[in-house]
């Protein structure tokens, strides 16, 4: 079964300012961080299609098309690839709105990842049911 | 001169997921994290409106109505308040997405922040005039 | 009723280094640091009139005098201004010892924060009544 | 052209201890702190074939085998797999040993990284130049 | 030449609230951190003596008393030991303030650092004299 | 009784990049941060040696021999120089490979630490007993 609903029109996964702490070496934004962005960005597009708690297995393709500079404003967009039984597969895009000049807008990196749903014991559980019905689980009230 | 454009139909300032490196020594999240990222997202707003630099001169009436828990998705929203000759007010509104249950979107904070626009001798300029014929001063590309 | 001893005999309620980890795109101290050592410090000031646990609810009337630079030396002072009946209002002052010549001292920010005693259940408190009493509950001791 | 040679008889790319500062929502390690990680030490293991400044074009095939935990000793293992005309293919290898039980350690982690080789100018140079002989390009000395 | 004037009446070197961020994974605060910011009261201590530019040549005899906790908050006091013609020798000891009971002090650190004066190209200078006439060397004013 | 058996053949106890983020306002490595990452590798090394959970609770003679920079790849060697009844020595030794010519190493820092094998509730116990036969207490699964 597939689902390939843009999120786009509900605004952005994530959306962060890079800030110097976030840099390589080299003085441009670190790989690793924008990585730990698009992790958590699909992560966020998985719980939007279902509210499950979802773990990543896979991140395939990503690629680096643009450095990312300080200060740049970054949105993270996912959408839904693929959705198996236990799992769903997000595309995440990424873009940098620059902040030496914030009407240039460039697409930065995109990805592939694949997430399951689990539940409290870490064990796969169907993505398609609703999470309070799996296994007699109620979903827990923030307190 | 007054402004008050919502910006909600252009997505969030900035969202965020809070993780357990934010929170507070009684396990929920740091006020300080949220006032940092209240103060970007106030910039980021500012910015749409206007690209310039802006620093933060004075944040008023930040009010803290629910407690924002590990995993929770926030979503800062900026809108225009007031416009000075070098200055721009913004109010910022702060939704938290449950962890626990992401149907659950509560407001958790609101606030007023100023910020004036400066050239890069951190000399205060007028705001509705477009950054680059500020003093002749081109806006620099990222390089 | 109102209390408003200055602290400034017991030292500061916080004193730190800026670092570089600590800077915005501009070069110079990131606001959100800032406002994360304010709320800090007004809740250590709180708890100086009254070994309560403290939530922020309210921050007001922040002001940003002047910019903070990497290797500056952070004081912030904490004075009590008004004792509701489950909350403080804490005054705090901030000054910064310049890293580059460390015989010049400034203020650089002054806030106004709200504190509310709470129990263990996120319930408030009297100010007044000493923690221990307060519904039978003991004050924990670090193990 | 192809090298494979194992550099595990040097010791790992990078070796690190798992802190509660690195958990997600759920309390394992979060994911993104170890891609941050894997991208460094795919960029080690490039600088130990031959050391040019190098930056991260792709990320391929990332599989998460096993949860990690706080206390967990990670070793990152890099392998040559592919030598371009100005890039090199990493594969980086991750193993756990278990902070509960340092007898165990467990497979955590693949990914295959592909990065470019860059002067200061960010342009790509030959990967089997010696890196001071590049464009008459002296390597800078650390002052 | 000695100096042993107790720096207690100007209040710490240094305070800081220990956050969840800070700890090991015991769940008591790294000992790291506390290392980190003993080098920096240490510094701040040799700065009042003296306000030159100061790098840390050695540490010596640290030890740590107790456990330190989430919520404590942490004074770092400094003690001019001994004045070298280029290096100064600082005593650093740090008293716990329990989060669970305010009432509370322990001391929980001591430790020992010897600090050298350089100029701005790294090189010893010697510490009596004042900065500014040290190779005729003006100090930098924050810009 | 003694052993010092050189643990190198077997790799460092740490390695890793240093970032922007690691420096102090001079530009080079906090030495906060290298005094961080002695403090994990001597645990390490103590873990080799017997997998107890140790504390830390002395570090003696740390000699910072050359400054650290940005990007250098940092080899922390840990050495067991004495175990006692609860006990164990270690000598730490810290390598690094300079950012600016990877083919330069150099030794930058050497310190001396003591830590003290404990069990759950922080008690001290027989180092070479093996873990899990102290006070009929199992190791803890990974769970």
């Amino acid at each position: 079964m597939g689902s390939t609903s843009v999120n786009r029109e509900m605004g952005p996964a994530l959306r962060v300012v890079m800030m110097p702490r976030d840099t390589n070496p080299q003085g441009t934004i670190f790989g690793g961080i924008l990585l730990s962005y698009i992790d958590q960005a699909g992560a966020v597009a998985a719980r939007e299609y279902q509210p499950h708690r979802f773990v990543t297995v896979a991140m395939d393709k990503v690629e680096f098309k643009q450095p990312v500079f300080v200060g740049d404003l970054l949105s993270f967009y996912g959408r839904v690839m693929k959705v198996g039984r236990t799992s769903v597969t997000i595309h995440v895009s990424v873009e940098a709105q620059r902040f030496t000049d914030p009407r240039e807008v460039v697409p930065v990196t995109e990805a592939e990842l694949v997430y399951v749903a689990v539940n409290k014991r870490h064990e796969p559980v169907p993505v398609e049911t609703p999470p309070e019905t799996v296994g007699g689980e109620a979903l827990p009230k923030a307190d």
